[in-house]
């Protein structure tokens, strides 16, 4: 990126924006977006915000053939009186640095692609919708442009970030899902691309995903690759399950991505005093768990939906449903805590939120 | 694809051709390519060939962020009289459906595809170089094109074939690589997308390839992902073992892609009469072997290489010569028959080729 001063060039038309009352994840995009170039010897250059405009490739561009390409995501919530609060975005920038490692790709700057962010937001902050559960998703994401095919790292590349307002992923409220234990299908292994944010991991999932959708199962909990007994994550989610009192989520190993609401659930449990494990955690165990009336609740994780609690668990024909199919008191009380710190309605007693005048402010 | 006619628009001016002395791989693409889209509920349609031109892709497209792609790769061979051969093409459309199954992405029609291949190369028959060693690559690949950032398969996708003329892949001589054994990164494991030709598969392998170029290793030697014991594939290719007169190659598990030169390689060697075994082969069976002085012969297969013979093993700081650095007799033989049933120097006993002029003439 360098610290070039960010070009602009505003949209001379302006989108209409959709009814905040209907939207749907992923489908509608601001009317700009951030730019930067990468070439091998000249380092990032040209950071731009520019009109949102379709991506021209050539068609034998390294991410088309190879899967060179890393991605964020994270969300940015507008309160009433129009602040804007960003959630660890550092986070992300840094655990995008380890994803581009991951896949020879060069680093970006963190603080300067977290400028180009806060200023981007403000020229687009007239998309951020205000009602409860809706935010704006940013996807910051890096693709790999030369046309080369070679299996080989690229020598240019480029830096997306857009921006796309989300409605609330619960519609009637919180509740809980239905997950198939993947006894087939791998996500990733161990010495993979598990644990960085990138393509393959997402392509590799579909497969098992579309068998889950056929069977009434809304995602699947993924099992490690080598013993297949592990759990790892659910969908594109990490995984909580409370047994007895105790918290258990399986131990960041390297094929499990490390996720940033993971980890500010486990800040928050800690805080409470409640006993936390990062472990491995076989079905087995969760399914001795089960019958002894142990297994108390079981959640996932992630941006999108912040806290998903699981219902039902289906491990080869075995149903274990989990707190009669309700929503467990931790899991609700964890959402309401994250999403109220997201949206500014509880104390940031953590310094998780980046307020977009803040940041901005620093840069004037 | 459906059955319709393609259309042709020729590209009003023409490149200049690359030198046939100093071509390289993966860096010249010929005047014209061939692309097919398909929407659900539509299917394939609007089969055509344009001149070279960038893909224009939404900045959300599926496969710039969820990897959402599969491609394919063979050569078009051109003898002095004019005779273009391709070898096994119906293979390469046959393998790219198991690919697009592999990913939940639409299947193609493989006679169709073919159809448009045989077009586009007669359209591009000048880009074909016939110096010895010399030919044509072909890129077909679809990607998913629709703007949408949910983890499903895309509704949107098309379908690309691209030309690039390639020089001889060995300039002075076939002669043996040095490999590395991989023991920290796994390319694939059972389960997940190791048996499809996808992106995720290439971008994983990256890291380990960058770490073996350090250490003076052009390709790593890829063990299974589970046990870490059993070899799986070399760098891109398939990989096979002679072992005490005997020729050894790790069976499909579903982690290996089954390439069509390893097909080709292992029909020939039973044609030949000469012992071969699919199976599971373990390190540590192959470093038994090199102290009996049993490891004759150590060979790479694939499309740019046909055969590379290994000079040198090296697991874990143990070094392994194999048959005193030199390219063995049978890893000679079988790069000498299979070169010159791709040239047409040698008779096509077991009709691998398929010459342009007569699929062109099934379709007038």
């Amino acid at each position: 990126m360098s610290r070039l001063p960010i070009q602009i060039k505003l949209s001379d038309s302006k989108k209409e924006k959709p009814d905040p009352q209907t939207l749907v994840f992923g489908r509608n995009f601001t009317d700009h977006m951030f730019i930067a170039d990468y070439d091998e010897g000249k380092g990032w250059h040209s950071p731009r915000i520019v009109p949102y405009a379709p991506v021209t490739l050539d068609p034998a561009s390294i991410v088309l053939h190879y899967g060179q390409t890393v991605f964020e995501g994270l969300k940015a919530y507008k309160s009433e009186d129009g602040t804007v609060r960003l959630f660890r975005p550092e986070e992300n920038m840094k655990r995008m640095n380890l994803s581009l490692d991951r896949l020879c790709m060069p680093r970006i700057d963190e603080e300067q692609a977290l400028h180009a962010l806060t200023q981007l937001i403000q020229i687009e902050k007239d998309w951020i919708p205000t009602l409860p559960g809706t935010s704006l998703y940013i996807r910051p994401f890096v693709i790999a442009n030369e046309a080369f095919l070679g299996v080989a790292p690229a020598k240019k590349y480029q830096f997306y970030i857009i921006l796309c307002p989300v409605g609330s992923y619960y519609k009637e409220g919180i509740h809980p899902i239905k997950i198939l234990v993947e006894n087939e299908f791998v996500r990733a292994v161990k010495g993979g691309t598990g644990g960085a944010k990138t393509a393959g991991n997402y392509a590799s999932g579909l497969k098992a995903q579309e068998a889950a959708d056929k069977k009434g199962y809304s995602q699947v909990l993924w099992l490690d690759g080598v013993e297949r007994k592990y759990v790892e994550e659910v969908g594109s989610m990490n995984i909580f399950f409370k047994i007895n009192g105790e918290v258990i989520t399986p131990a960041i190993n390297g094929s499990i991505l490390e996720g940033i609401t993971r980890k500010s659930i486990l800040q928050l449990l800690r805080h409470w005093n409640i006993p936390v494990q990062e472990r491995k955690l076989s079905m087995d165990e969760i399914r001795g768990a089960y019958e002894n009336g142990q297994l108390e609740e079981v959640f996932g994780t992630g941006t999108a939906a912040v806290i998903s609690p699981v219902g039902e668990l289906n491990w080869d024909g075995y149903k274990m449903i989990v707190n009669d199919n309700k929503t467990g008191p931790l899991s609700k009380k964890l959402f309401e805590t994250l999403s109220n710190i997201q949206n500014g309605n509880e104390k940031d007693s953590f310094a998780w939120i980046l307020k977009l005048n803040s940041e901005l402010a620093k840069l004037a």
